[in-house]
């Protein structure tokens, strides 16, 4: 994937709401505002017509960012983020009641900072294999289902061709579409979860469309949810060069091989892998209504 | 998957032919030959009556059985092997032409002894993506996808529900379905190569029939490819005792909390690995006709 | 390392004590007790004299086996297992109040039976580094190190020779030295933890006596800690096969080029991670005396 | 470790042989001459006297930097860098003809960039243990041994104390030590291979001298080789501000909760497993004189 396209996808409400803020008056079609979620820090961005698609250039739909002050590392701060997933989940109101719901990985799990959305699958509490069975006790439970659905360069297929297969065939009443995601500030990597019922787009190849997941391409309520977990090499640098007065600047450096660069902390690999814990257990609490954080964590491994 | 079920279906064209070799005369229905490939023995059982179904106990179709002497470890061992692997596929003849074709990699990959399909993904050259594209000097390659399904234990499903989907979307003219299995004879674990047009039934739950995968469920035709990785503990020492003339011997101690045991080579984790490239370069060389062994070796990795 | 031999230094206390009971009086130089720690049935055996040792083929040493009724899966019984294991370590009365301790993994990491030792010192709450800087809340630490001393066949080296050089350069009051073993009967595969002063002999190859790891080769008490995570094959099947009355039966299947086999749970991945934080979470305890089970999981991930 | 203490001590022969090739005589004390090597560019910069040393800021000695074109990723061009590396040992002239050799991989393993060093050691062909029977056929072979010795992080140890006991066990004629490098231009990452014979600090902590490895504290020849993965960010930052007439940038977003952020190819992964087998393939040919690379090539996995 180019993470330089998913920037210009990023849920970034906050971003959202600053540039409504900024505005004397507040920004038509537009409804920003900050509160708080367990105690962490939560923007919501309603754009609500045509207008303010046009004015933010983005789609109708609800934005929310949860800001974490640090990273989650001990036992009891990654439950207390976990909550702060679930009930963003809640408040964006897209998930249905109940009913089957399918939960996709996106990304190259392979890649350290893309594994976000594969590592996240394995700590979901999946059970639609159990709720098919005729145990009563179990008839309680939501049929959860998950899916690494890879990437082109390793299956050959799009992920959404993949997904577009399987939501055909085991009929989910709703996508949760996990990814990481590139910011374009660094304060943002592995700091910001960003949640949005807009869909996703996973990552894009060079004049190849990739295939969107949303409600019009899967027919069902798409929720996305992204982690940055890199910034992009020659962004962050023109970004500096810029706020520096300078221009024509040389940023081939950038494109040996077609490769491209990213700017990651040091830490990435035990971020990712403390911040799939933290969305899989936020995730499974909130498909599974009466289920409890703590409920959950027995259950994964 | 249990693998004593397993069993029950593997490929075992040799005992098969054994089995009709017993008889004074041919098995009506059947026809068996031994023959070599590229130095390995070969044995090709055909069922082509349903007398020939009922005295085997096997549907009508091909089923091959190549033998490795020993583990191929060299460079040069495993391309030969490789070569086996592709000549058995041509030798089948149920390979359509041209036409994609979706490789799925069945088991769990977090098992060692169950990873032989998901890691023989892995060494395949996937080419759908780049078939797609309107770059000329890629026009003779053959659309080749691959996907490691999971196991319904944390996906929540069937293999053969995520197949079906994604076979759908794709729509290739052949599914080649890879997977571990267990061999009712110590010898054949590591050493043998069994291949089948007949399809495959991916484990099985208790009492919870799993989704075929042939003809039948999917539509196209199903290519089966397995190579015994364990002995079924309990299989093992029934079969000890039988010989030793003992019955009624209790082999509770292998129900362990609904536990299975299996029996396995100390070595099993490079086994296993040698062997998934031996099955990826090969069913890569089958699939694009114009390559060779050593033309796909390039370009996996 | 051949798993065979392990079996004959395998720290069965259990089977240590129901030799020493079958005697209508006490076996002279030999003291069993049976007792419960945190609710584990736990047995002791203290081999105490010459006269012991040569009842027991067994040198005069401490001998302790916990017995886990089921796997620990989830938190709060990993850690009660935990607790056990620290107490354990107390009562067998080795380890020096204070002082820099050196936690040794035995095995094979690649190899996932064998893994057990590495994946322990995963687990360990390290803090010898710390403890050498001037910080002042740092100061009631023990310093505790842990190796991964990897095997003969990637590293070229006995891990007793890698141990020797790094004991006589950090100079530890203790080592402590975590190993996976063989069983004799399978039920005691992955559910007894198996501690000892006596010091234990890494694997052993072919012909070439290992260098042991005890107070006579290192200078310093060491502690061992075991589990048994396969049964082995040829041992496994000759017990069967003698119980059977049967004699003369053909074992040499088992010796494919020179290969080991082993009996093994199925789950046997999903085992080994569970019990190496068992042990890892239990010494860390042991070692830093001022902290319970809980503050250590905190700083382990 | 910190990566911006390892540019200063980076062995970066080409920034030494341009800054001595900028003066308009030879700089005294001082050696720098361009070659090639298989086809390879090769710098070579000899330190020869205590004037030399004040020049450039480095102790005498040679260092060596091979580049390659592009990242190799096909068998014949992995084979032909790793006679590169091969022909680079032999030229640096440092290594004994006969004798055991330690080959150090130092680095974390679980941090992708920094998994150079242990990843080469498994692709060494060690012998020691194997030289230690008295099978005649291996009599002519040198004895290779390989420690990754883990980070302080995880070991509680530095490397340099692990290695120093080692050393003083197995008694090498040589120490060969590989590490990942932070270089402080981009199109050096990945693409240069650079060896020296001063020996080399593994890293090093806030205000904690770290030891080094080189022929005072160890006693015997030391040998470094590196190649950079990564571009330390607030290094690349300040260059390109710098670069750009900019002061007073505010670079303290680069030391969010202490942590290190850095600049890496989006393949990394893929480049440091490639590049460790070249350095496998390169440093075992070298060490065991009577094989070629292709010989090597059948013995390791």
């Amino acid at each position: 994937m180019t993470y330089r396209r998913k920037i210009d996808l990023a849920l970034e409400a906050k971003e959202l709401a600053e540039a409504s803020a900024g505005e004397l008056s507040p920004l038509p079609g537009v409804k920003a505002e900050e509160s708080t979620l367990f105690g962490f820090p939560l923007t919501r961005v309603d754009i609500l017509t045509p207008e303010g698609e046009a004015a933010l250039g983005k789609p109708v739909g609800t934005y929310l960012t949860l800001t974490l002050p640090h990273l989650p590392r001990e036992r009891e701060e990654i439950l207390e983020a976990a909550r702060g997933v679930a009930a963003m989940l809640e408040q964006l109101g897209t998930l249905p009641e109940t009913g089957p719901v399918l939960v996709a990985g996106l990304g190259n799990r392979s890649i350290t900072p893309d594994a976000l959305g594969p590592k996240t699958t394995d700590s979901l509490l999946v059970t639609r294999h159990l709720t098919r069975t005729t145990e009563p006790s179990l008839s309680g439970l939501r049929p959860v289902a998950a899916l690494a659905a890879g990437v082109a360069g390793t299956t050959g297929m799009e992920s959404g061709e993949v997904l577009a297969g399987v939501v055909k065939t085991i009929q989910p009443v709703c996508l949760v579409a996990v990814d990481a995601l590139a910011a374009r500030q660094q304060e943002r990597v592995c700091r910001t979860i960003q949640v949005s019922n807009r869909g996703i787009v996973p990552g894009s190849g060079v004049g190849n469309a990739r295939l969107a997941l949303d409600r019009d391409t899967l027919g069902i309520p798409v929720i996305a949810i992204g982690i940055p977990t890199v910034v992009d090499a020659a962004t962050l640098c023109m970004d500096l060069l810029e706020a520096g007065g300078i221009q024509d600047f040389d940023l081939s450096v950038f494109r040996r091989e077609g490769a491209e660069w990213f700017v990651t902390p040091r830490s990435i690999d035990s971020e990712v892998q403390l911040l799939s814990r933290v969305l899989g257990l936020g995730i499974s609490t909130a498909l599974h209504v009466d289920f409890s954080v703590e409920d959950v964590e027995k259950w994964i491994s």
